[in-house]
């Protein structure tokens, strides 16, 4: 049997909102350690790993290793009935097809059970190899979701450069150009809304500004989104899950002329 | 001549909107007592029944016994401009083919009239026999209309189950499978918020969920939704209007195995 | 060289606002007294005029007249991406063919900067004769979007008439007819919710409402609005932008018979 509890269950909610954009259905892998999934996305440009270790979850249990097909897009659907203060407990009895999605309001007067059925998928572990990336920025998920919305509007590609004195966006198009361009903070009194530079070398790399969108929905996560940059080297955007994993997105850099 | 006030006016809106989508025109029975009407949806599915009666009005005068034709679309148009704390006043002047709407400010600033033109619809009065029901379920309306809502999501159809613990509603489809159970209230505090199942003999019966989610549209009304279920029986769902009436809805239930 | 610099950038895109509907792309003409715009929407119907004086911004300079063929859509598009406190810059470099439009946060961590690209656009000016009116309505911008909103479930014409109590607004169409009266405010202690009225003559005058539902994106810039009305001359609606100028929309009456 698979069992594992969260108190607060839309933590979990908000995993599954900030994956199904970009992968509808994956594999989650469950083992004592606590639940993986890597996925590409479904044009193979992307992809995603998350990791929720066990010792992050009110209570985990995990008989054997289990490798659970999932639709997230049917997933994502059921979350959204749980209430606001609701915990949530995902269980998968031995040799049964489906997951079982129970939550509890907190004063135990409403207990809703869902019933989903497991998919057969092709799993694929991809490797993702360590890297020591030239550049890491940590900025507020908020801002960095903003900056990706309103780079959208002037391009389809977005030129990230930084500097030590901070880090700009930049975007052309038919309508003409613009950039955003964020201080490093100097004086950090409030931690989560911070812009944080760490730079070895300066990078100039060019994104495709509908991926970054589409990892941003993952930005309720975590107040502070971190991007780890190195040339011709997919970008790392990381949400941490408070004290329990990380969902990390890759995206290569476009190639192309970073002139502008 | 018939007109009927009231300092609220947005009650009136409030009934028009939870009868509307299930019927677009109904006809109005104005009498000394107050305003009845009855009538079917477009399918003849299910029934509404509605009282307001005259002592809830802040005035009422009606001559003669009048038959209103009335399109609830036209009038839901007008009575959305309706400012929040305008009163209302509805009339009819004697041998007229219009209906008066007169919302005014609180603070007598601002004064609306609109006039609707009556409509001629075949009036077919439904007799509702009297029925001693199973089962009486009274819980919170938001809540219900926030399980007709999960339940959508899991299939067509909802079966509604009662014990002395509390009351379960499940729905099963492509999706998989969902339930909700809510637990009766032991310790009242809250009224508005309270479950309280009132119970002769249990009840298992299956409802089309899309006509429970049309009624939920009256939850404005009333904080409270009573259910009243009885085997073979059409549902009753009532939301009481503030010391003037009510809005009843009937629905009968799905005959097929209830085993899910 | 020009510049023009606002402390409150959201004044500016609250112009954008209220025209981008009505005209798409226009001629800004600056010169050492400010901004000014003339336009006339796309079917030659309504005419609207801006002015923006040199004086309400917070630095201004402006070497040379110059005509900006702007596409208002886009700098709409621009200009929401604006934070809510940040400060905005509008600067045209000698010799350029775009305009630039800078953008920082109040605490002077964030600098967005975007480049619109000019237009050539066929410059008409327009003259606009002094008008000494029959009747002035001044009344709160938000009650006068409501009331075109209202009526236009109505009809598709909106008939004015001043009295010395008040001003009503009434339609008629499909559905029946609707009016809205508005009572002259006599003790007058919040100036921004008054109905004023100043009448040298009653007029009765009847508009189409789809222009005067336009006019009323510009209501954000201001909380009263200003109706000035003469038989057989079109209506002047105005929006003051603070202490810096206004905009001003201009649109013939119907000619039919008032008698409705």
């Amino acid at each position: 049997m698979f069992e594992a509890r969260l108190l607060h269950g839309s933590i979990f909610a908000k995993v599954i909102e900030g994956l199904r954009e970009l992968v509808n259905e994956a594999t989650w892998e469950c083992s004592g350690n606590g639940i993986t999934l890597q996925a590409m996305d479904s044009s193979h440009v992307a992809l995603v790993s998350l990791v929720m270790r066990s010792e992050g979850f009110e209570s985990y249990r995990c008989d054997r290793n289990m490798s659970l097909g999932i639709s997230l897009v049917s997933m994502s659907k059921v979350l959204k009935t749980m209430g606001k203060d609701d915990s949530l407990t995902i269980r998968v009895n031995d040799d049964s097809d489906s997951i079982i999605i129970a939550m509890e309001s907190q004063n135990q007067d409403k207990f809703a059970d869902y019933e989903l059925r497991l998919m057969d998928l092709d799993s694929e572990h991809l490797g993702i190899p360590d890297t020591d990336y030239s550049c890491t920025i940590k900025m507020p998920s908020s801002e960095f979701s903003r900056i990706c919305r309103d780079m959208s509007i002037m391009g389809d590609s977005v030129l990230v450069c930084t500097t030590k004195e901070g880090v700009k966006f930049s975007a052309k198009g038919d309508l003409g150009q613009g950039s955003i361009r964020l201080v490093q903070t100097t004086n950090i009194e409030k931690e989560e809304e911070a812009v944080i530079i760490e730079m070895k070398e300066a990078v100039a790399l060019t994104f495709a500004v509908r991926y970054l969108s589409m990892f941003c929905k993952a930005a309720p996560l975590s107040p502070q989104v971190g991007l780890s940059l190195s040339e011709d080297t997919p970008l790392m955007c990381e949400f941490k899950i408070a004290e329990m994993g990380h969902v990390r997105f890759y995206l290569a850099p476009k190639i192309e002329d970073a002139e502008n």
